[in-house]
């Protein structure tokens, strides 16, 4: 703590303290939500099932991630070792990683646990009041967003109590471990979510016409446990990990402004530690004033409090602390870019909007224009998501036209105040798949109508703030990783000595790590969009086959819901080393074979066409599920006409484009940067070939090779 | 033609002489052409439509474009004027502009009328053998090829000799009046050649089940058109641009490494020329040497022959006249890239092929599963493009290691290799529609079973031929494309004296730039394929309409063929105004709102999307459609079952974005960097914003908002 001031001690503190209670307050919430009524035994027994499921994914894929851990610790070691960064920061890099992939799976795994904890309690709740259910539910998904909050804000916090100015190189260990965690949650969330519906569906719905949710489909736990995996535990990951990586830049950034002022440093945390108090408050406000409320206006209604809130305090911090204004001006961008990129995101996928209504129209010519149709508006609202963060860059560009240095300090400034409302975003995000559980349970249960009419109208809403937040989610992770680009060049500058330092792309070698930048999206979706489809065809086929056991379409025997849930969680854990060895290895190998500059035209490519990838698959997939569910409401003929078969085609064309390949793209991008950023202080030593470097890029290669290869085995396979 | 030594000028008129002589030996075909028989009444009949609806075409479009020939002959002479080029120069580029368009609209015009004249011959042909087919088909074909090679060369030497070291000012407005044709030919071409066929087959396969090119559907001749519009007029246009493109951008980095040596500024021609001569002794070798010989082995013996042939003579010219041999190997990898890339579409699209098979494999869990497998197939093959683009630029980073500067010349030599048989690859392409419209007349005269096989076993041939030359005109895109972003550079060092030029994307306005220019291939695809679907939509209630003309489905009255042309034609002319729009003037708006450097980023970001983008949409739209031509052929149940309707969805969905959207991206890409390099020295010029600028801004970005408002107008309109 060498060079702080008295204040500067005292804000730390107090960081540290906003960030416990953070903490407190969700245990409180958690407690809460254990007292209240799980509902009778039938309930119990479906809740029960799910819960085992969930904690069977989890383990399984715990066992995978710890390997990893293990290994990847000794290489962040290596990574400032080598780097002659001195031992405390090494160790401190390593446990910092350790603390960061820890925490990320503390989120994910109790997140989830309090998920599927809670949506029993929604439906039991659901019996007795709409206002209850409506408290529970959004109050199971707020536990996972203080958790991210909380432990976010935590670890930035001691890291930078023990470390001081030398903070940011232990704190890439930090980001590193939540990027890396995020990097799995995702990838094999998406993968799982999309096998178990894909294949509960294609057999359930379509070969057997039975309903979704129907206790004799082997897949149907197994679809309902995909719901938190990829809802739940894969977003808050990931919105995890721009919550750390968007801090552990403007570190980095702030640092470059002045080494000897910590305030630039301090100012991200504050922030923070607002946004964790609004969170707090807006969250608590959440209720339903009375039994005919629309939930979707109580939710907004806190995150309106909460955004009013935070906004007031980083006001009161940039003016009494800081004396500039211009970054609470900055910050605040960064809270619009995010409203912003949900009423795109609203626009372009929303039921009562232009796009999805002449998408839907166009079900009536047959399912080619209706999936033209969907490709056209998706890729243009991939031109507007994109134009809108250019904005964004061009905001901090205008408010720090003054003092050139700091705009890219501006920029992670934006991303520091997109994700302020973590708390609140992730409350939303995972009250999604609990009210989607808690209907499903209805429907196992075969609850009465009114019960079920409410989870009903829960479930809706939750589809709704389900697909904003995903909005947020992408439009931070291309900000987060801007500002670790930015980060990318000060640690060039710093490490070299020299004060220039060009990303050129019209120098050839520049270009080519751009080319070759860019396709990794495109390898990285084509690698993704043929997983689910393996991992879909061998549920379908086990699905099937429980089919054909005697007595279970009379419902006398059970299936065997957890072989299901046992098959998604084996092919998504084996499906992600392909595309992990793809986003970890690949800018190494760039990076030592073309050098530095090179490897920032890489990240360039990967950034934009990232972007624009994840936003197309995301939005075109959402607007054609909504397409459907229009049609189902009614229109053009409703269920069972031509324009329904039609779109039914393009929401399962869409299923693994927005919640399988579009997402996975977020942590993708911020995998690719942070191990450029760790990196890259190697990458400017090895000044010369050694045998040493060659044997380990044809290492590399080969693994990448194999994992391309293995990603295009049979997508139909034998099962024995 | 100061400062030429005695060699050069000789090697110039000889230069001259040889793109005359690919002339001549294009008059000497077509003369062949003329003289074969031209069938019976019938058949002359049904010809007579097509080249009445080819002709009312290309004139209806004419008319549009002579405006805006009339306008930007006033703005090229502008472009130069008001940069301070002198009054020789501005004359000189904009008399430029003149004949690079009227030569890409006669090879467009011309080549497309050989076309339909050639078809009806090869029908009648056929009747008597194959080899007399296949050498009418593929000789009508040549004629567009040679015309190409003919007047890219003959524009780019009668520059060179009036203009010297002053020439790639001047060619600039050559390589514009080809890049603007293109983009009308292409882009026009595209829309009128899906909605053609969308309409015919909607309505007559799908509506009235009666087999593709059945006489009493409205739309079969506006679809015969298409094919010609969009695979020979398009595809000529396309290629001719690149071809002059390479020339303007390989001598302005000739210029830039030696200002006083016009070796390197010759080289580029005298490859052109060998490549002329290449071409005239291959495709003249095309032929069958019995009548069993498969027509695809034929026409490839002929394309290997014309590479031996230019491979050795530029390596003489490389070692006896530059005396450096690596001028001749960079330009040998640029055809190594154009025979790679012919591969990679060749596997990603072909039917033998494990692609194919597997999209075609997964039509039997239906069309959901057909359109990922064949989505995730393309985006994997857009990787693989853009890698081996990738290679070829460290070809020359490679070859030219000892000469930096030499580099980006040598990037566009490779261009200048890649594109050295023009004549052959054209020939093929255009092959494809002659031998397409020769079956749909025999199919509508109802001619006997022997003529019939030989012509549907050209047409498959054609396709093939077709597919593969789609590779190069991509690849060829983007190679251009690189080597003016490298030509634009030289011209930035140029203009402000300074001596080193970056396009840094760390630079948040150079990013700002990037983020935008990487979202125009979305918008313009975006805008495309709803244009093909509002094109479309107007045509299928013309074809509905007449099938309700009493008499008209029992044969007794016939269609208005030429209503439907018509319709196609004002339709595709109508369109590609928004999008030209958007080609031209988005450079201008980024270039003066955020400068020279953010311009750059801009084109970097267009080039690596929009390659992306455009392999992308051109591959997946092939493989769906080998996929339903697989299905025909018996697999999976063949045709009628559901197997097949899968595939006909997938088919469906692919046209547009093989047909329309994807190769609509290659002129875009040019036009873009050609308008950038023309106004980048009046963007330097202006260090200060004048209400001139602003108003000039608003009202630029005020078209473009509304081009973009118009590409969404509903895309089903009514009828009145």
């Amino acid at each position: 703590m060498s060079g702080a001031l008295p204040f500067e001690v005292g804000a730390m503190w107090s960081i540290l303290g906003v960030a416990i209670a953070g903490l407190l307050y969700a245990v409180f919430l958690s407690r809460q939500i254990l007292r209240a009524d799980a509902g009778n035994q039938e309930m119990q027994a479906v809740s029960n099932s799910i819960r085992e499921g969930a904690g069977a994914y989890l383990n399984r894929q715990l066992r995978t991630i710890v390997v990893f851990i293990g290994i990847l610790t000794v290489a962040l070691y290596m990574t400032a070792a080598l780097a002659g960064s001195g031992w405390q920061i090494a160790v401190g890099r390593a446990a910092a990683f350790l603390m960061g992939s820890i925490f990320s799976l503390t989120v994910g795994q109790i997140g989830m646990r309090m998920a599927v904890i809670g949506n029993v309690r929604v439906a039991s709740a659901a019996q007795r009041s709409f206002g209850e259910a409506l408290k529970i539910a959004y109050r199971s998904g707020t536990i996972t967003g203080m958790l991210t909050d909380g432990l976010g804000l935590l670890g930035g916090t001691i890291i930078f109590i023990i470390y001081g100015k030398f903070a940011p190189e232990v704190l890439l260990g930090f980001g590193f471990g939540g990027t890396l965690i995020a990097l799995f949650m995702r990838v094999g969330g998406g993968i799982y979510t999309k096998a178990a519906d894909v294949g509960a569906d294609l057999v359930g719905k379509i070969e057997q016409n039975i309903p979704e949710d129907d206790p004799r489909n082997a897949a149907v736990v197994a679809d309902l446990v995909g719901d938190n995996v990829g809802d739940c535990a894969g977003m808050a990951a990931d919105i995890f990990e721009s919550y750390e990586v968007t801090i552990v830049s403007a570190m980095i950034l702030g640092l470059a402004i002045h080494p000897f002022n910590l305030k630039w440093i301090l100012f991200p945390l504050l922030v923070r530690a607002i946004g964790v108090i609004s969170s707090i408050i807006g969250t608590y406000y959440v209720r339903a004033f009375n039994e005919k409320e629309n939930a979707f206006k109580s939710i907004k209604r806190g995150f309106n409090l909460s955004a009013s809130t935070s906004i007031i305090g980083f006001v009161l911090i940039a003016w009494f602390y800081v004396h500039d204004i211009r970054l609470a001006i900055a910050t605040f961008a960064g809270i619009m870019l995010a409203i912003v990129t949900n009423y795109l995101t609203e626009y372009f996928t929303g039921t009562e909007k232009a796009p999805v209504k002449e998408i839907a129209k166009s079900s009536q010519s047959g399912a080619a224009t209706l999936l033209l149709s969907g490709l056209a508006s998706g890729m243009e609202s991939s031109v507007w998501a994109i134009i809108v963060i250019a904005f964004a860059i061009l905001a901090s560009v205008l408010i720090f036209h003054n003092t050139p240095s700091m705009i890219l300090y501006g920029v992670a400034l934006c991303g520091i105040g997109q994700l302020t409302l973590t708390g609140n975003n992730i409350a939303m995000d995972a009250f999604g798949p609990i009210a989607d559980n808690a209907n499903g349970i209805g429907e196992m249960t075969h609850m009465d109508k009114k019960s079920r009419q409410i989870m009903a109208d829960l479930d809706a809403v939750g589809n709704t703030t389900k697909a904003v937040t995903k909005g947020i989610a992408i439009g931070s992770a291309v900000i987060a990783a801007v500002s670790l680009f930015g980060a990318f060049g000060d640690t060039i500058k710093v490490v070299t000595g020299v004060k220039d330092f060009f990303v050129d792309v019209s120098n050839p070698y520049v270009f080519v790590g751009f080319l070759i930048g860019g396709a990794i999206p495109f390898l990285f979706s084509s690698m993704t969009i043929r997983a689910v489809g393996r991992a879909a065809y061998l549920i379908v086929n086990e699905v099937r086959r429980q089919f054909k056991i005697p007595g279970l379409m009379e419902g006398k025997v059970k299936p065997d819901y957890a072989k299901a849930v046992e098959m998604c969680t084996t092919a998504a854990q084996r499906e992600l080393l392909g595309v992990g060895a793809l986003a970890v290895l690949s800018p190494i190998i760039v990076g030592f074979i073309f050098k530095e500059a090179a490897l920032g035209g890489f990240l360039a490519g990967v950034i934009l066409v990232g972007q624009l990838m994840a936003v197309f698959m995301a939005n075109t997939g959402g607007a054609w599920d909504n397409a459907k569910k229009t049609i189902e409401d009614g229109l053009y003929g409703g269920k069972g006409s031509d324009a329904h078969k039609a779109s039914v085609i393009g929401d399962t064309v869409g299923d693994p484009l927005k919640d399988t390949a579009g997402p996975a793209l977020n942590p993708m991008i911020k995998v690719i940067n942070m191990v450029s950023l760790l990196i890259v202080p190697l990458i400017i030593s090895f000044k010369k070939w050694s045998p040493f470097i060659v044997i380990m890029i044809v290492v590399l290669l080969a693994i990448v090779g194999f994992a391309i290869w293995y990603s295009k085995r049979e997508a139909n396979p034998k099962i024995g």
